[in-house]
């Protein structure tokens, strides 16, 4: 029997790893529990009506219906034995009691999800941009909000509507923030008779002293300048102390705290690691850091289980913290399968993770984006044409790829956004949008 | 103030009746509880992951966003108070109370939905596809089960997931087993290891005694042995007769009841009016048959009321039932639009509705159709080129319409369907697709 491989988790990190075995002689099982991927850096674009979901998802089983040493399980891991080398797993799509899946080699690519800063009450009003379905959410809140404020009389409640709060000023937050104004200024602007969408107030909350962090700090000014062109109030070094039906508290800088009267939320902060990784660690006895990661070897194995991987959000490799995002995951998941071809073939495998950084991308609105590429740093156009083209590449599946092309010519040649469908659990029967 | 027009429904009847009101000096409002207008002969196409649910659904105010006589309301019309010329409507969306809406003039074209033949309890097991919300439902089903056979071990209980019933062989039912079939035996073949999804059986049960009852019985015998060809066995004169959880009982010919292993039916039969037409015959004393249409002058007005028009699948117009298609509404709306302007403009009004019947269309599956245009019969490749120009220049929005045809020249040359996404709601956390 080939070594058995088993991939938890078929985001970046994951889908690299079981691609990067295709020539392996392994077994692999890739277990995620849903049918496909999601290309998470575009889930912002279906919150706003840009694109659909299945846009923006690709089903596993086409990615992978080449590559004959995959399988591919509908499930969720929701635990794991080291000593019987198996993975548990959730009840089956057929309903059957679970039975635990056993592997020679388990790579764990669960990835992150928000926190809320503790404050998981905040949850119901403010759903986040991880998911497929959380991205749905907020598209039937979003435009859902426009419509209550259309039949709205009331001024102070309308304005209520109008407002839209972005906590998070990290790529995901900007970027839902740029697209929410142009959503309300440009979009929309016509389709209402009453409500003038233009007078929407977009405020974007982040603690820190600047939007994109992770950025110089000229470009955070220069983007920051973008999303106030563009609308967008930007609040640094503000904090979300609380979040109701309809309110948004806010501390200053100064301590001071304003309840802001907001229908919409979009959350967008305190990334935390998913709950498989605080299984890893409770099994293997292995640190979790304030965030949740596991702490892993620099071979990204958890320590005393060289036969146990872990790679993406969801660990810190010993004191080193890499940046949350794609390309991270995705060099670590050929990484690991490198690692794991060349013990099958007995060769001496590589010891260490080296992450090579390629540069850092964030787009703000239609034709405005920052870039850093090493000592580079470009803005305007010239990186959102960047920006285009290195997630266009990146888009998996061709026909995704070409349509997404397609749709986002349209929409710039059109202001239009296609996707503007309210769901019907969000208007329901009574036309009442979620969240209200 | 200009004359009041209220158009409750955003279908084809409705969309028509507000468009061809555009140069008509009345101000219209469309109230309508869903967002979008729904392109409801491709809905299948959502349903079986051919196309995403944005593609075949256009926002209503993207659509009137330029007609500026046109304001839209989301809400649900509930009732209606003849006398004070006013619609009742249900909360509204920012939550406030119902408020009426007043009318001078009033065009009802809430459609249908199916009856079940009177077995409200047999819809948990077997979604419509009347809906968005039915066809995302389908297609959730759909995937799940393939997903649930894979990991089956038991030969009978795989069997039964592999099992798809579709009831009722109207254009709806055959275009939707033709996809089921299609989708087995070409796009999902390779994708799953374990189970051969062409073994997957697709029953279409009817009770008449051959299928497309509304076509010559020679295109009948053509579209049911295409549907034969692609794998679909047509049970004419057949009756479902029970439904529960994993079981359909089919009633033969001769009277024999069969349970049937089956854990995914798809509902297509047993057109009922929605309750609006109730409404509208109660307040009224018109007349109601046994499809719960409300019967019309033929002018399209109700009795004695030549103020409120009643149009498409709800209504009956005096003894004449005509066929419940999209080009019967379209025309009746426009019909009633123009006898609306000319009242207006107080010149004498057309008093009789007659339908211009420009043929009949049913696609079978790739190639695969059925067309009858007046004494001209055709089937085969050139029926289905016909269907496909005639839906794509139907097709509401110039973008959409665009990526849907490359969509399906995509999907026609690479057999793909990229629209084969799971919603959370299906599989759940668990991992347990809706309907086990």
């Amino acid at each position: 029997m080939a070594h058995r491989v088993v991939v938890v988790g078929g985001g970046f990190g994951g889908l690299q790893a079981v691609r990067a075995l295709r020539q392996a002689p392994v077994d692999v099982t890739l277990v995620d529990r849903q049918n496909f991927h999601l290309f998470q850096p575009l889930a912002y674009q279906v919150a706003t009506g840009a694109l659909s979901a299945t846009e923006v998802a690709a089903p596993l089983r086409a990615i992978f219906k080449r590559q004959r040493n995959v399988r591919v399980v509908l499930a969720e891991a929701t635990g794991i034995d080291l000593e019987r080398h198996e993975v548990l797993l959730s009840a089956l799509p057929n309903g059957d009691e679970q039975r635990p899946l056993p592997y020679d080699t388990l790579v764990a690519a669960t990835g992150s999800r928000y926190s809320y800063f503790g404050h998981d009450d905040w949850r119901p009003y403010a759903p986040e941009l991880k998911s497929l379905e959380g991205a749905l959410d907020i598209r039937d809140r979003i435009l859902g909000a426009f419509e209550a404020a259309e039949v709205e009389r009331d001024d102070a409640a309308r304005q209520a509507w109008l407002t839209f709060v972005v906590v998070g000023a990290g790529p995901t937050g900007v970027e839902m923030a740029g697209q929410i104004a142009e959503l309300a200024r440009d979009t929309l602007s016509g389709d209402f008779r009453h409500v003038d969408t233009r007078r929407a107030r977009v405020l974007l909350v982040e603690t820190a002293d600047r939007v994109l962090t992770a950025f110089a700090p000229s470009l955070s000014a220069r983007a920051q300048r973008s999303l106030e062109s563009l609308g967008v109030t930007p609040l640094v070094g503000h904090t979300v102390v609380a979040i109701g039906p309809g309110t948004v508290s806010i501390k200053d800088g100064a301590g001071a705290v304003e309840d802001v009267p907001a229908r919409t939320v979009v959350w967008a902060a305190g990334v935390t690691a998913s709950s498989f990784a605080g299984r890893l660690a409770q099994a293997a006895g292995a640190e979790l850091d304030r965030a949740g990661r596991v702490t892993v070897t620099p071979q990204l194995t958890l320590p005393g289980h060289p036969e146990v991987f872990a790679l993406g959000d969801m660990v810190r490799v010993g004191d080193t913290l890499l940046p949350g995002v794609a390309p991270v995951a995705m060099q670590e998941g050929r990484f690991v399968a490198r690692v794991i071809a060349d013990r099958v073939a007995g060769r001496p495998a590589p010891q260490t993770f080296h992450y090579r950084d390629k540069g850092n991308l964030a787009t703000i609105g239609r034709s405005r984006a920052v870039a850093e590429i090493g000592p580079l740093k470009a803005s305007g156009f010239p990186a959102w044409a960047l920006w285009l083209g290195v997630h266009i590449v990146y888009l998996i599946g061709f026909q995704n790829r070409l349509l997404v092309l397609l749709r986002w010519t349209g929409s710039f040649l059109t202001h239009g956004r296609g996707a503007r469908v309210i769901g019907r659990r969000a208007t329901g029967a009574s036309g009442r949008p979620a969240g209200t």
